[in-house]
């Protein structure tokens, strides 16, 4: 056992929350489930042993894994899982990043596009490793939900994709989120957190600005990203 | 000179980017600027010396200043502020946040506040330090163009401020965000990011929920905050 590397096979999932939400949405991909001699053997613990009984996943006790995989201390549960490949849905919207840097920053992403029920992820290369256990940690366990695909280019994703409609969001752009009327399937297209995405996606579909004041250079990205989400899917929750 | 501590009545700026955002606008409340013996002496430079000169600020040429105050090992300017107090403006909006506990957070929705225009924040006690230098850092700056009040509670807040619109933002709320047509002054409320606001809170103004899917129990109060802000916003921003 040694620490995780992004060219590993398997990851894992830090701490009894997020190891649920393994459970209950990638069950298929979870190799075993570690546990720790400080675990409290209560009514949580027994919740999961059910779930990992019935899918014949096995429990570890031991606290050397938390040791090497963990740096909090509260930490007494930790999950094993495969890294699975879930393509994303043609038929489905997209969240596009393009270039992401930030593990945390990805996470954050990954939990509000679930939140607004957008399930398909794209990944344009270089970017951050989708399945550290920081960026696992930061989705709060949306991870297990997603349909993910890693492009070599972005040109390649679109070559796959073909027709939709494809909103790159930038500060050059014309559009106004406020004014946009988004046509399903539909791909939010967000470029890397210092640098955003390049002029050449001036030209690629209706590019999209958030409206906001002059007195700030722009917003984060999960903010960006989250207010995007917002607004695209706001018809689909509200009665 | 010591680590920063919240009785203190001086807190501080790590770094280029937040003294320069605290010389242009909070200089009445600037005492000094610290220059580390690595910091390059080019254009950025330059252009802090003359915003020092012009409005009489002492630059103080020693390192040892940032072995106690900062962790970060390219930090090579920090800006020394007296703690302000700007309150609040009642005839324009607010932002209100009501025990929050999170420095990174509150200094997230200031960035956030600022970008979409709400120059007004009030905070309901207990809570996090307003001007721990981690709140400075994640405003990037926003905080010295902030005006920011304390209140030991919403109701203090309330009888103070008078009529003007409150919306508190609540799971259990009666009223989508997407459906709100909000009337100025008003003043956006979010509750505390663990436990949120509590149920009195759906008897204040007209309580809001951010539409989304059940997939996930809430979205991170920063994210929130600011979905609401774009939203409350937008028509001041969009030609």
């Amino acid at each position: 056992m040694k620490r995780y590397q992004r060219e590993d096979e398997i990851s894992y999932s830090l701490g009894i929350t997020l190891t649920f939400e393994l459970l209950k949405y990638a069950t298929e991909y979870c190799n075993r489930v570690y546990v720790h001699s400080k675990m409290d053997k209560g009514e949580s613990f027994e919740k999961l042993k059910k779930l990992c009984d019935d899918a014949n996943i096995p429990m570890e006790f031991a606290d050397k894994p938390f040791n090497i995989l963990s740096q909090k201390e509260n930490c007494f549960i930790i999950g094993e899982f495969r890294k699975f490949k879930r393509p994303v849905d043609k038929n489905e919207s997209h969240v596009v990043l393009n270039n992401p840097s930030n593990a945390g920053n990805m996470g954050t992403i990954m939990r509000s596009a679930a939140g607004f029920g957008i399930t398909n992820l794209v990944i344009i290369s270089p970017a951050v490793d989708e399945f550290d256990p920081k960026t696992v940690r930061a989705s709060m366990g949306a991870i297990f939900r997603l349909n993910i695909s890693v492009y070599p280019s972005f040109d390649e994703y679109r070559k796959q994709m073909g027709d939709r409609s494809y909103y790159p969001f930038m500060l050059k752009a014309k559009t106004s989120l406020s004014k946009l009327e988004p046509v399903k399937p539909f791909s939010l297209i967000f470029g890397n957190e210092a640098t955003g995405l390049p002029d050449s996606f001036l030209e690629v579909g209706t590019s999209v600005i958030i409206p906001h004041s002059d007195r700030i250079d722009s917003l984060n990205l999960p903010i960006a990203a989250s207010i995007a989400l917002y607004e695209a899917t706001k018809n689909d929750f509200t009665k």
